[in-house]
C-alpha cells in the first residue's frame, strides 16, 4: 500500500507543471549546446544559457498565471529565461525554436520516464502473476463461461493467461519506446527555416544531447505517436481491468476463491461490518483503468489537429496524457498489490466444483460415453442426467452411477476418471508453460533476472 | 483573464479533496442534528458532534493516505471524527448511515456549487452573446456552409444562435437543480435498517438540514441522477465548442472577422511572430470542453453498478464528475473571456461578401428571375453567370449585367436589390428578437436583470 | 424472444434509409402544403408535389449511389421529386428550404417513432419490475457492497429499485418529446430569405402539417436537442446496464437466486455443457447496452458545427442516431425479455444468507449490542466473533451464543431477533411501496393502466 | 467515387453476418481436416463434414433468427451442420471446439480481408499524397498555426506530413498483421480438455490449415490483440480526419486554395447556389473517422472479460469490430477520392501569402536584422513595423523599406531577400524528399511499385 501511494506520488510529480517545466528547460539547455556544437551559438552564450536553464530561477506561479494568458507555458517561460539569461547571451535562448517543439519534446521525456514507471509496475503484476500460475498448476476450480460453471481448469492456467497478457502489454510498451518518444523540432510551421540551411545538423545533435531519436519529419500536427502511446497504454488499461475484475467476482462472499491480503493497515474493512473483506486494490484498479480508457478517445479525436499547429487538438493533450499516465499507473499499481497479496482458498475452489451438483463434469462425462454412445446419444444422456441431478438435489455422480446405459459404457474406475475435474485438464499445464517461458524470455532480454 | 484564473480557482477548491471532506463533515453534523431532532440523539451529543465536524481538527493528509487502504476517505474520516468527539458521545457519530451516504451527499453539495459557477460563467458568455446580436443586427457577412460561403446573414444572427443555444444551457442546468441534486441516505445497503423504524423520519429531517429534496427511494446503485448531471454537462460542453469553433474559424488570417482583444497580458501573440493575435481563449475553450466530453462515456459506462454498492463504477466517479465540473466551468469561462473581448470587424466581413466574386447572392439572383424564367431556368442561368465571374475573375454583377436574359426580366433597381446583401436576409432580424427575448424571459425569471 | 426480433426489426424500420427517404417525402409535402395555404403555391401545385412524394415512385438505389457524390440524400431525392412532378409545378418543390432542413425534420420524425418504440420496451420492463418489486417483499436476500455481503434485503426491494430507475427513464424520455423533437426550417444559412417576409408563416404551418413544435429559432448548427436526446438515452442505456449486470450477478452458478426462464426456442444452453442456463437476454442488453454508450461522446464531440453548417459533425449523426436508438431499443428489449421469463429462487436466497457464517447480520447484532456495551465495544466484540466464526467453521449464532459478554446484554428471544435477517429490514417495505406509488402515478397520467 | 462506393460494398460484405457465417464454416472444415491429419477424425467423415460447410447449405435467415435465443450464431450454425452431415460423421462435427473458438477465428479471418482493403484504401491515399508532395516542392503558401498565418511553407511540404503519417499507418497496419492476427482454439474453458493430450497438436494443424499462427494461449477473455486492431485503426482514423480536415479548411471560400475536382457525378453542388464547390469527400471522410473513433473507447471499455468467457464485452465485439473497419474503411476511401482529384490552386496561395500585409514575413525580417541590431531589438522594431502596416493598410514591405533602422542593418537586396518567402523554407525540400524516401522504402519491401 504504502508501496501505491509512492508510486503515485512518483508518477504525479513526473507529470507536474512544474516536472514540465523542468523539462522544457532540459530542451533549451540542450538546443544551447546543440547550437554552440553546431557552431551557431557561443559556447560561452551556450554556457550561460545553461545555467540560466534551472528550475530554481524560475518562478513558476508566474508561469501558470501568465500561461491563461498566452495559450502556452512555453511563451512565459522563455521570457523569463531571457530575462535571466546575461544580455549578450539572450539572442541565443530558444533559437530556431517554437513553443510547441519545446513542450512537445518535454512531453516526450515525461512520457519515457511515465513509461519506465508503467513498465516497472507492469513487472511486480507479472512476478506476482508467474508466482501465482507456477504455485497452483494443480489448484483445480471452476472454469466459468458468462458466470457460469462450465468446466474445469486450474487457478494456475487462469493465472498463467493473466501473466500472458501482461507479458504482451510490457513488450507493446517497449515498442513504444523505440517507435514513438522521438524528438519534435521544426520550428514555427516545421520548416527550421530561421536556422537557414542548419536546422538539419542541430536536429541531429538536439536528439543527442536529449538521447532521443530524430524523426524523419516534424510532427507538429500529425499526432500519430502521441495517439498511439494512449491507445496502446488504453489496450493495457483495459487488461489491468479485465484482471482486476476477476479477482473482484473471484472474492464475492459467494465465491470466496481469493481475497485481497491483509496489509497492515486500516485495511478494506467497514467499520459497520466487520466481516466484509473488501478487494479494495481491485476495485481501485478498476476505477482507474476505466477513467484511463476513457482519455483515449479524447485523445484520438483530439487528432485533427488544423494546418501546421492546432487550436484545441494540441491543447488539450497537455491535460490528457498526463491524465493517461496517471490513470493507468495508479490501476497497475493496485492490481500488483492486489496479486501481490493475494490469498489463493484453495478449498473453496474444491468446493465450489460441487456447486451445481458436480455438473461441471458432464462435457467430460459425454466425451468418456461418446465412443461408446456416439456424441449425440452421450450428450443427450448427459443432459438427461444433468438435469434430474439439480432437479433432485442430487449429484451428476450420484445420477450417473445409477443409470445402466451408463454403466454399459463404462466401468466404476472409467466413470470415476470421467467425473474426476483433476483428470479433466487438457493441455492445462504446457499452457502454464509456455506462459511462463514467455515472460521468462522477457525478463532475461530485459536484464531483470 | 483575470477573471478566468479566479474562476479555475473556484472551481477546483470547490472540488478538491479538502472540501469534499468539508460537505462530509456537513453531511455528519447534520445527520447528527436531525437525530437529535428524532429524539434518537442527546441533543448534547449533536452538539459534540457538530463541534468535531470542523475541517481544523481533521488531518486531511493522514485521510488521504489511509483512504488507499480503505477504499474510500469516508472510513478514516469517521475515524478521526470518532477520535475527535467526546466519549459519551461517539457511539452517535455517522449513526445509520453508511460510507456512501455521506460521499454521495458531499458530492451533491459540491456539484450544487459547482453548478451555481457554471451557471454564471455561462450566464457571462449570454451576456456577452446578447450584446453582440443587439450590436450586429445589421452587420452583414457571409453565411456558410461546410465552410463554403452560402447566402448572406448577419452577425447579430450568428450571436443570437449563440445566445439562444446558451439560454437552453441554462435552461437545463436549472433543471439539474430541482430534479437529480438529492439527498442520498440508506444505510449499509439502502434499507436504513440501523435506524429502525426512524429511518424516514431521519432521512426527512437530514434533507431539510442539508437543503436537499429527499429522493423517493436511495439511489446508492443507480446512477442516472448523476449521469444526468454530467451528461447534461457535456451537452453545455459541446455548445462552448461550437462557439468557440466559430471564433477560431472567423479569426482565421484570411477571414479576419473577429479577433479576441487586447486583455493587458502577455496576450495570445507569439515573440517569434508579432503579427500573430492567436484566439488563445477560443483554442483554451475548446480543449477544454472536448477533455469535459470525454469524461461523459465514463460516467455512464461506469452506471453499471453491482447490486447495491459498486466495486469500480462508484469509484471512477470520484475523479471523474470533479474533472467534468473543472473542464465544463474553464471552457465557460474562457469562452465568456474571448466573446466579452471580442473585436468584431464588420468592414472584413463586408469585404468579404466579395470573396467569390459576390456569387453568394446567386441564390437571391435566381430568386429575383425565377417568377419571369421559371425556377429551373433561373437557377441554370445563375449557374452560368456564377461560373463565368469565376472563371473570368469578374463579378456576378458584371456578368448579370451584361446578360439579355436577365435584362429581360429584371431592371437596373430590381438587378441592384437581387445582388444586394442587405436586402436578402429573410426573417433575421425576428430571429435575433426572438433569442434575446428568449433570454429576457430567463433573466426575469431568475431576478438577474 | 419473438418480441425481441419484432422489436428490432421495427427499429431497425424507423431508421432505415428507406424510411427515412419516406420521412422527407412527408416533409416536403407537408411543405408543399403549408405553403398553399399561405398562399404562396398554387393548391394544385401542391397536389402535385403531394402525389410525387411517395416512396414507390423513388429509386432508392439511385439516391443511395448518388448521396456518396453529393454528400447527402436530399439532393438527389430533390431531384427525381422535381423530375416526377408536373413541369408546372416544379418551381415549387422544395421551395425556401434547404437539405438540411429536410433531413433534420425527417430525422426528428424518426426518432418521435423511435422514442415510442422505446418507451413501449422500457414500459415491459417495469410492469415485470413492479410485478417483482410485489412479489418479493418478503423474499429476504443478502444485500451486497462491493460485491461482498452486507446486510439482508428482499429481492422486492432490489425490484423496487430497479422500478424506480426506469421510471425515471420513461419520464426523462417522455421529456424529450416536449422540448427536444422539434421542426427544423431555415433555409440555406437559416435566415429563410428565399421566403421573402413569409419564412414565419411558413414555418408555423408546416410545423402544424408535420404535428411539430417550431423552435425559437433554426438549429442547424446547435445541436444540444439532437445531442440532448442521444445523452438521455445514454444514461438510459446506463441504467439498463445496471439491471442487466444485477441479473448477470444474480445467475451466476454459486449465486443462483435467479435464472432467464426457459423460452421454448434454443434456449441459452451450451451443446456441449447440457447444466448450463446462460442468462442471454442479460448478457445481449448488457451487450448492446454499452454500444449505445459508445455513440454518446461521438454525437457530444461532432457538436462544434462549423457556422451555418458543419462539416463532417454534422454528417455523422446520420450513422450515429440511428445506431443509438437501435442499440438502445435492443437492450430494452433483451432486458425486458430477461425480466418478464425470470425465475427467482427465493431457496437459494435463504441459503446464501448463512454463506458467510451468517456475519451479514453482524450489523444487526452489534446495533442491538449497541446499547448496553457502547457502540464501540459492541463492534469490536462481533468483529471478534465473527472473525471467530469465518475462521473456525462455525456461525456468528454459534460464537454469540457461547460468549458472555453477549448473554449480559442480550436474553435468547433479543439475540434471536437480532440474528434474524427479517427483522433487520430497516424501511424497504415502505420503499417498495413509494417505488410502485412512483410508477402507477406515471401509468396513470399515461392512460396505460 | 465509383471507386468508394465499390470499396465501401466490399467492406459491407467481408463483415456481413453472411460471410461470418461462412468463415465459420470454413474454420469447422480446417478443424475437421485438421483432426483428420491428427488421426482423431476418419478422413472420410472429415470430408463429409468439409462438403456440409458450404454457406448454400445454411439458412441464414433460421441462424439469425435463433441467435436471438441462443446468444451465439455458432450454436444454431453448428445444429445445422450437423443436421447437414451424414449421420457417421456427425459426432466429429465441431469437436473440441467452443463456439467462441469459431466465432472469434471467424472474425480474425474477417480482420485479416478487411486489413488488405485498408491498406489498399491507404495506399491509394500514399499515392495521391505522394504525388502532391513532389509536385508542389515550389509552390509557396502560408503555414498557419492556430489557423494564423506564421510562416511560409510549400504545399509539398504540408502534402508530405500527410504522406509521412499514411506511412506510419501503413507500417502499423502491417504490424498487426503479424502479431495480433491469431488461431483462436481453446476449447470450452481454454483446456482443450475435450482432445485429451492432442490439443496442441491439433491447434498447430489448424493454424496451419486457415494460415494463421498459433498463440502461445488461448485468449478467449484476454483481447488485447482484438482491442490492439481497434486501438490503431482509431490511430489511423485520427490520422485521416487530419488530412481531411486540412482539405476543409484549404477548400474555404476565404482561403481557397485547394478544392475538390469534378468526378462526373451530380457533385458537391448545391442546387440553390451553384457557385458552391463542397469538398464533399472530405466531409465525408471526417464524419466517417470520427464514427470509427468511437468505436474504439468500446471495445477498450468492453475489456473487462469475466473470467473464462465474459457477459457482454464478448458480444459487443460482435457488431463494433465491423463498424470499426467500415467506417476507418469508408474513411480512407473518401481521403483518397478528395486527395486523387484534387484541384491545387498555387495563384490563391500565393495571393494568400499576402493576406496580413505580408506580415508573414516578419520572422525572417527579424532573422535577418537580429545579427545587426540584435534579436531583442530586432523583434520589437519588427513588431513595431508589422503593426504599423496592419493598422494603416500598407504591407510590412511598405513600413520597412520606408524604416531607417532597417536602412542602417539591410541592403536593398538584402531585404528583397528577407520579404521573399521563397527563401524562407529552411529545409522544407529535404523534409519532402526524407518522406517520398519513406514512401519509396515501403512501396519496394511491399512490391507495389
Amino acid at each position: 500500500m504504502t508501496h501505491s501511494h509512492d508510486v503515485m506520488e512518483r508518477v504525479d510529480l513526473i507529470f507536474s507543471t512544474r516536472t514540465h517545466i523542468e523539462q522544457i528547460l532540459r530542451f533549451e539547455a540542450a538546443l544551447a549546446r546543440a547550437e554552440a556544437r553546431a557552431s551557431l551559438v557561443p559556447a560561452a552564450a551556450a554556457a550561460e544559457i545553461e545555467a540560466a536553464c534551472r528550475l530554481e530561477h524560475i518562478d513558476v506561479d508566474a508561469i501558470q498565471r501568465d500561461a491563461v494568458h498566452a495559450g502556452t507555458v512555453a511563451i512565459p517561460l522563455v521570457q523569463q529565461l531571457i530575462a535571466n539569461t546575461p544580455i549578450a547571451a539572450r539572442v541565443y535562448v530558444h533559437w530556431g525554436a517554437t513553443s510547441q517543439d519545446a513542450i512537445d519534446t518535454a512531453l516526450v521525456l515525461q512520457m519515457r520516464d511515465g513509461l519506465d514507471v508503467l513498465a516497472s509496475e507492469l513487472r511486480r503484476v507479472a512476478e506476482a502473476a508467474a508466482g501465482l500460475a507456477a504455485a497452483h498448476r494443480h489448484s483445480v476450480m471452476p472454469g466459468r463461461t458468462l458466470l457460469q460453471q462450465a468446466v474445469p481448469i486450474t487457478f494456475g492456467l487462469k493465472a498463467a493467461r493473466w501473466l500472458a497478457a501482461v507479458t504482451r502489454q510490457l513488450r507493446s510498451i517497449q515498442a513504444l519506446r523505440g517507435g514513438s518518444l522521438v524528438l519534435q523540432f521544426g520550428g514555427a510551421a516545421g520548416t527550421l527555416a530561421a536556422l537557414g540551411t542548419h536546422g538539419d545538423m542541430v536536429a541531429r545533435l538536439l536528439g543527442e544531447e536529449l538521447g532521443l531519436p530524430v524523426p524523419e519529419l516534424p510532427w507538429h500536427a500529425e499526432r500519430d505517436r502521441t495517439a498511439g502511446i494512449v491507445a496502446t497504454l488504453g489496450v493495457t488499461a483495459g487488461i489491468i481491468a479485465k484482471l482486476a475484475g476477476d479477482i473482484v467476482l473471484l472474492a464475492q462472499t459467494e465465491v470466496g476463491e481469493v481475497a485481497e491480503g491483509a496489509t497492515g493497515g486500516a485495511g478494506g474493512s467497514s467499520s459497520a461490518m466487520p466481516q466484509k473483506r473488501n478487494p479494495v486494490n481491485a476495485v481501485s484498479a478498476t476505477a482507474a483503468a476505466h477513467l484511463a480508457i476513457g482519455i483515449v478517445p479524447v485523445v484520438l479525436s483530439a487528432m485533427h489537429h488544423e494546418h501546421e499547429r492546432a487550436a484545441g487538438g494540441w491543447q488539450s493533450e497537455w491535460t490528457a496524457i498526463p491524465d493517461m499516465f496517471k490513470h493507468t499507473v495508479r490501476a497497475a499499481s493496485h492490481l500488483g498489490s492486489a496479486l501481490a497479496s493475494l490469498d489463493v482458498r484453495v478449498d473453496r475452489m474444491r468446493e465450489n466444483l460441487a456447486a451445481a451438483a458436480g455438473t461441471l463434469m458432464s462435457e467430460s462425462l459425454a466425451t468418456a460415453l461418446a465412443p461408446r454412445l456416439g456424441r449425440p446419444e452421450a450428450m443427450r444422456l448427459v443432459g438427461e442426467l444433468s438435469e434430474r441431478a439439480l432437479r433432485d438435489g442430487g449429484t451428476l455422480r450420484e445420477s450417473a452411477q445409477s443409470d445402466a446405459r451408463v454403466a454399459s459404457a463404462l466401468d466404476a474406475a472409467a466413470l470415476d476418471r470421467a467425473l474426476d475435474p483433476s483428470a479433466y485438464l487438457g493441455n492445462s499445464e504446457q499452457l502454464i508453460d509456455r506462459a511462463l517461458a514467455s515472460w521468462h524470455d522477457l525478463t532475461r532480454e530485459r536484464g531483470w533476472s
